[in-house]
């Protein structure tokens, strides 16, 4: 799956910013990308870009329009669907993460169809694939994986992949969720995969490159987690990781949506994934921490990160606050 | 997905008894099941069946036709559609196993709403499942699992929930793949399940249950296999397994279809497996060790089961060739 870029970011008529997580990650990871947004009348989300209308947007160079916004539920609202005639009217392509497909939306396909525009539902894989091979293959590669969803594989990865570049490291960020594909413009939905494929999708999502190349992978799940494991370890499997980047929430005790469960001392999770690692590459490593501090204060992020440093031997940071530079380093000085 | 049992095989012109494995397996499992076989002219596989058309087979009572053949390629061939009609005009539901759809058989899925019957694609879900939730449910679950894929899980579940079955203990076999589910008559084909939903759909496979019944769950895949260990942990966390039964073939070094790797010594198997395991239920145990001997004489099958009983502490037999009684009272003694 490949996106036509920049985008356009279509905000419909989001009452709070919580539902426009998609748009703010568009916005602070590839404001480049980004080449205006579109809001409906009773909008409340600003992201502070320039106002445009699809036409005007594809004038500018757009190529696709992108609803950057998932409400509770995560269905597409009727009063979006004019827009999304005029974004095809227009010649742009419609992007969408919801659990709504496009074509289910009256007279969108045959629209797209008539102007020679591209549907893209990033939930669904768009390909089918083969079982992993588990044989390994040439290039180097980072995976971030975590105590729990949701605390920060997705901006730990790409974080590292953009300070990899920023010294001169050939790296691509790989995406495996919904945001990450909008950010990165490609990738592979992995918990929409058929289970049978999953080592075997992410052995295509980072595919053979050179040897001095990274590939910074987005994690999914949890290796913990009695939800998503099964994916986890077949992204583990498929992503073949020289090393791994353990994110986690300081403040958390136990799974979020299973809070009987729970998480395991760092030092038991570091381990468990590097088993796991090292059937598919005998020399996985892991390579620092990433704590989600969002909820701290700064002297007490500080103290969460010496914290986990002294538990598990690694340097550890919050990627958003502190940066990756100690990450990296560790990194590039063990390979 | 539940089958309209009795069957009528259709073995259509089947050259070689290896591509009838699942005929093999309908009749040696549930022979009761069965009515008889349907073979075409140049048929070379005999199950030693009552020979009937379709319309003989429903006059003696079967519910369903089911292909107990899947030719290398798991195509349909066009020399069988006129039976799969003239199943559907005598009233019996069609059922296969076979990557091609029924319901891409010309003008079949017409015949069959004609005739008011079914078409089963036992490779398709065919229903959705939401995510696992890991919350512990009553009754008591058995899961086969491997040190690799196609040595015997599924032989194995059967013959311990008959063995339960027979000493009055209430126990049900639960199928996670197509045969299993031709035997069953039930069953989550759980390769073909989104990744998302693994856990999920075997949660859903073995509902909760009374405190003392037991679903013997057919394993699937490998823990250490690069291909299919996303469905293995899975179907280990969904199932929630009080007891764990280890399958291996004691001629194996090395996985059969990816030969660089090489299968741990058994006791290290069962520590992964048990590992996985306790996340949902702590109380997991392993309760032996069943082995797939067939390529061995007896007196060396003797010696293998010998060899894995000092290596592990457990019980350790063929259940083909010596029966699982010694499991099965090691398991009952446990519990």
């Amino acid at each position: 799956m490949v996106l036509r870029k920049p985008y356009l970011i279509f905000l419909g008529d989001a009452a709070d910013a919580s539902d426009a997580k998609t748009a703010f990650g568009l916005r602070d990871w590839i404001r480049e990308d980004v080449v205006g947004q579109m809001r409906l009348p009773h909008c409340r989300v600003d992201l502070g870009l320039p106002e445009m209308t699809p036409r005007r947007a594809c004038a500018a160079g757009a190529g696709s329009l992108v609803i950057g916004i998932a409400p509770v539920g995560g269905g597409l609202a009727p009063a979006w669907i004019s827009t999304l005639h005029e974004a095809a009217a227009a010649g742009l392509d419609i992007v969408s993460g919801m659990h709504t497909r496009l074509r289910e939306v009256p007279g969108l396909a045959e629209a797209a169809a008539r102007h020679g525009v591209r549907l893209h539902d990033v939930r669904e894989p768009g390909r089918s694939f083969t079982v992993g091979s588990g044989v390994k293959r040439e290039g180097r590669r980072l995976l971030t994986v975590g105590t729990d969803c949701a605390l920060g594989k997705k901006y730990t990865a790409l974080a590292i992949a953009r300070a990899l570049q920023a010294r001169g490291v050939a790296a691509d960020f790989r995406a495996t969720g919904q945001t990450g594909i909008l950010i990165a413009g490609s990738g592979v939905p992995l918990d929409a995969v058929v289970a049978d494929f999953i080592s075997g999708a992410a052995e295509a999502l980072s595919p053979a490159a050179a040897p001095d190349h990274w590939d910074v992978i987005e994690g999914q799940g949890a290796l913990c987690h009695p939800s998503y494991a099964g994916v986890t370890l077949g992204l583990v499997h498929g992503s073949q990781p020289d090393a791994l980047v353990l994110c986690h929430d300081p403040l958390l005790t136990h799974l979020k949506d299973a809070p009987h469960v729970p998480i395991a001392p760092l030092p038991q999770v570091l381990d468990a994934y590097l088993a796991a690692a090292r059937l598919t590459n005998p020399k996985a490593l892991a390579v620092g921490v990433a704590l989600n501090t969002s909820a701290l204060g700064e002297p007490e992020a500080l103290r969460a990160c010496r914290a986990a440093e002294a538990l598990t031997g690694l340097p550890a940071t919050d990627p958003i606050r502190f940066g990756v530079q100690t990450l990296v380093d560790h990194l590039l000085a063990q390979q």
